[in-house]
């Protein structure tokens, strides 16, 4: 008697999903071999990032796999769009428990191309191996002119600071799922949309161009802000100017939520960086010419801390981090 | 009343612990930016390797931290070596549960410093998060030249096949930690330290001077082998020629342990690599000047299979797989 075995497996992931990831280009040697080739490019730096999402904590265990795809390129690309890189490819460590499906696999594999696609990038390698829950590791690579590599220090005192797009997005979404706020259906859908499929903003290298220095989004606006400053600079911002969504500052109209709240939220993977003045219009080029939402929300200053409308936050907040 | 928090945090793994890890090199911004940068080589490619190890599949939860780290860098260094390739620098991801002691971390990293000396590479960045095993992943990077990067397919029938150190040790060590094998203690202190604490062959720069086709035991050889020969080659091996250790030919000569088993065991993070004959001497001094053992055990033949002691493998071993 022969008895089929129908396990998923290991190879039937790489051969039959992962594959077509790769585009064809040789340098990942086609998965047969342990390693892969990083392409030089002349005139331009190689950047990684390195990147974690984890079930129970980055995404809910029913969440879709195209979710699951879609935060581990959005946190990684945003990373390079930070450095000011251009994506080129990355790495993908999969750890996935025993019983998954393999509608699960070609969900998440079937997004990967399209974002692959969308930003052009292709899967040089990677590992698989079995885990309790999902956990998905990615390496991304770009490239970047030396001298155009976004910094973290330090901005210049009277620089000012811009953000992209709308603050507080992907975080109402997840109080929303979990229950903590309750909205119309409307925008139920609308920020349940953002937290699950948050989009990079991809700008980084345009910006890289006429500012020095930038970070990007990922823990909460004020704690990257804070990690921006570093321990002897300050910032003045204007609260009025902080961009918000018109369904969110429908919220805040409404006294649903406090603004506060949401620029110690998370997963905005938007971009804050700083530019002196005379850059104005060139910024303000860069964001219509990109499509993205660019506001300047106020200044470096010499004085630790962050001052929001002349009133100094009393706790200097930290960014997002872990306790174990 | 202030409680003072105790807890293990994120940020002090990373300026307390991992930070010592960068040696300073400004390619990884001291870990303040969210990428690091890969130093181009001149006449030298990029090479990228990324190996997954579990609790539970590739560790035991109760064994120690430097045991870990020891396997996350072996089979890493392994892989860059089977492409020929000189390590540079690498990326960690550490997914590590609750409770975590700061005990286990400074194990951990102490190795990895170790470890980071004896193979002259530096931690190029990261990222940590939060699971309920223990998982690390890790992305390395290394140099080879475009001309004597290793490949897989597909070796030249009539080529020898060479096979460095000795195969089997590590698969012993975890029979032996599996009750599954019991021998003296002398021995079972040799093989527990074989499983815990594998060692990468860091010979396969040297060799691909000289050959081709090579790839690094991870799967078990049998396994690795047969992925060497790809789906026309077949090998003609002789079981005499097998490189096994003194103790190991003990344990077979007591008809304790069928040597057919060790090649299908694995993480042996050995070499199998293909040369002509011509090369013979070379080889030999190869070995000599690494003090690395290095055995011919057969030949490439145009038949499909694995051929031992002129009796065919009945069914063609596949290579360790994971089943979903």
């Amino acid at each position: 008697m022969i008895i089929k075995d129908n396990r998923l497996s290991e190879n039937e992931i790489i051969f039959k999903h992962l594959r077509k990831l790769n585009f064809g280009n040789k340098e990942s040697f086609n998965f047969k071999n342990d390693g892969a080739l990083i392409k030089k490019k002349r005139n331009a730096e190689i950047i990684v990032t390195n990147d974690i999402i984890t079930e129970s904590i980055d995404f809910f265990k029913d969440d879709a796999a195209d979710s699951v795809a879609q935060k581990i390129m959005t946190c990684n690309l945003s990373d390079l769009s930070s450095m000011g890189a251009i994506p080129y490819s990355y790495t993908l460590s999969l750890s996935i428990p025993k019983g998954i499906s393999r509608e699960w696999i070609s969900v998440f594999v079937n997004k990967l191309l399209y974002l692959q696609k969308k930003y052009k990038i292709f899967l040089l390698g990677g590992d698989i191996c079995k885990s309790s829950k999902i956990c998905i590791s990615a390496n991304f690579f770009g490239y970047a002119k030396k001298k155009l590599i976004l910094q973290r220090e330090f901005p210049k005192i009277g620089e000012d600071i811009w953000v992209t797009g709308n603050i507080g997005e992907s975080y109402l979404g997840l109080q929303i799922k979990k229950k903590k706020l309750k909205v119309n259906k409307l925008f139920t859908k609308y920020y349940i949309n953002k937290y699950l499929f948050p989009k990079p903003c991809m700008i980084g290298e345009k910006i890289a161009k006429v500012s020095k220095y930038g970070i990007d989004i990922s823990d909460g606006f004020l704690g990257d802000l804070s990690k921006l400053l570093g321990s002897k600079l300050g910032a003045e911002i204007s609260l009025s100017n902080i961009p918000f969504s018109a369904n969110t500052n429908l919220l805040i109209k409404d006294n649903i939520i406090n603004p506060i709240t949401l620029l110690n939220g998370g997963d905005d993977y938007e971009l804050i960086f700083t530019t002196p003045i005379k850059n104005d219009k060139i910024i303000r080029r860069i964001g219509i010419n990109s499509r993205v939402k660019i506001t300047k929300i106020g200044r470096i200053v010499d004085k630790k801390g962050i001052i929001i409308d002349n009133k100094k936050l009393t706790k200097s907040k930290n960014s997002y981090q872990y306790f174990f």
